[in-house]
């Protein structure tokens, strides 16, 4: 530790994102992302003209981009704010709402960055306990709060929360901000953007790097009312005045413009799920209820550890956290038809 | 003002970027930005393999890019810290190293985006005053402080520091971090990054946005101590765990490997500002010594406002900043030789 380090970057304990070997012949199921392409529309916008305007600035705002989303969820362009990934989103907005004297409440078990997020800010949390089903127990949210943030499905136990129980919170909880981290929505969730209209202090944040295939080109957003989306604003100018590229903009807008593309993908992707699932519960796990591109599950034998190692040798990646209450499962990203049945079969063999 | 907004959302007073506006034919002469397009190995990654591989997350600590900036600078991989634009890593920094209870200094005339950090992250400064030409004095920056950082070249002066004057301050300044943001060195500068191995406190950013012509896909490094850097991926990974995308990382790896095409842009740039000080002084404008891709100009008739409004209508766009001690002085980037004498021809009929 340097005498040159600032008493935050002491006393921080980084997030650690999963791996992302170098390895050939690699079924990677343990970062959720998707197992297809994004559109054919984005390579069609890497053209000699696009190219040679990198040098020049995007747009601070992405006035276009913003546009986009809008029409598709139907809310104006001033309630929507992009970011370079929803990590950074979340980050943000973690500044603009939840720095402040009351503590923070999310899942104990959850996105593991919130409290990451929580000692770079110096801000305070609780983090009520899941059910011994692992579903959100949203009475245990009734206290007075300085905000409230959960995942819907939640990761990692990809169960989701029905929007009428969203709605049933928001109307207990008016004097902090929700956030409703919606990564996983498009696999089965239904999204909490339809209440932003009613409900002055809900955020929904989603992301482009798992069900529109573009995690390698970190792109997130948040969409909310337009007095939550100027505090974004404000924060986001006195960090970083173009936090998204020229090519991200464009390949953003192109993913939601082929819709068709993008719901063939998702279909597939549920289909494979629900096959999987069908697999693990015959060989006798235990399969949480996934509105995710993943599964949570845990193995008769309790050999969670064992098995992700087993899988790791026969080049499948898969996700173990070893941490209190989930030591015992795996995480296991949707990938194609045929990864899942290799992997299938492993576990067959284990 | 919404009720959500954190104390800090209320106090900032976010940083205001050159416009980007979107007027066809327009001469861009207000945000720096490089004339000419990124090296043509650029289009050349742009293949269906690559844009599949979008699906993907990006290398977290995108460990091929560090190694292309530490060979090129004879530095090590590990001494090496990139970011979303040097605008992140700036904002990075000023947490991990200033946010303390001593003060920083930077210049009175600077970058204005420092203000906008200290505030954000509730960092104390003080700003020195520049000498009557526009010259950082050194001297003025040997009290107790929590760190210095200052452009070099000067932004918007455009006027450089000598290494020999660096070092000499970096020898008295041992007991605080040292920036020396170099967006503009490969101008007419000397890069600082030969002194990082002898002093310990010693960090130097650059971009990618400039002499490399990659503004639109924003990238940003710096280059330190290992202790320095370490702190920085600390709060990198506290705050976003993939800041640059997969495109990204790959166009500035092509930027730096090839550098035949990157000294002959520059070599242009530097020959096109020569012309361009010279016809300037010949209107009898006051130039300031130029060691960046911009001139900081003074018009004889004191009327700079007036001129940037006249160049405006004729679509040259140029930047009036209108502060104190420099609202008489206009910022003029450097563009081809073509635009420049457009430019003159502009300025003569006025």
């Amino acid at each position: 530790m340097s005498k040159f380090w600032s008493q935050v970057v002491r006393e921080l304990e980084p997030y650690v994102p999963g791996e992302q070997p170098q390895i050939d012949g690699l079924i990677k199921l343990n970062t959720n992302e998707s197992p297809y392409p994004p559109s054919p529309e984005v390579i069609k916008l890497m053209t000699h003209d696009a190219i040679d305007r990198l040098r020049l600035y995007p747009d601070p705002n992405s006035k276009k981009l913003k546009n986009t989303i809008a029409n598709y969820y139907d809310v104006t362009a001033e309630q929507v704010f992009v970011g370079n990934g929803s990590d950074e989103v979340l980050a943000l907005l973690f500044m603009a709402f939840f720095q402040q004297s009351k503590p923070l409440l999310f899942p104990d078990i959850s996105y593991s960055f919130y409290p990451v997020y929580c000692k770079l800010f110096g801000i305070e949390y609780k983090t009520p306990t899941l059910r011994d089903d692992f579903t959100i127990n949203f009475d245990d949210y009734a206290s007075e709060n300085g905000g409230i943030i959960f995942p819907n499905p939640n990761a990692p136990t990809a169960i989701g929360k029905p929007l009428a129980e969203i709605e049933a919170l928001l109307q207990k909880n008016t004097e902090s901000v929700v956030v409703v981290d919606e990564a996983y929505i498009d696999f089965g969730g239904e999204t909490a953007i339809s209440l932003v209209d009613k409900y002055p202090n809900l955020l929904v944040v989603q992301t482009l790097s798992k069900s529109r295939s573009l995690a390698g080109m970190r792109v997130g957003f948040a969409v909310g009312n337009v007095d939550l989306i100027t505090a974004l604003d404000r924060v986001k100018n006195s960090f970083n005045s173009y936090p998204l590229d020229r090519l991200a903009e464009a390949a953003t807008i192109a993913a939601f413009e082929d819709d068709a593309y993008f719901k063939a993908c998702r279909d597939k992707i549920i289909a494979t799920r629900e096959w999987t699932v069908k697999q693990l519960e015959a060989l006798g796990f235990n399969v949480l209820p996934s509105q995710a591109n993943f599964v949570f599950v845990k193995p008769s034998k309790n050999n969670a550890a064992e098995l992700a190692q087993k899988l790791r040798e026969h080049k499948i990646l898969v996700r173990y956290f070893g941490a209190a209450r989930i030591n015992e499962f795996l995480r296991i990203t949707i990938g194609t038809d045929e990864q899942m049945q290799r992997m299938v079969e492993v576990l067959k063999s284990a």
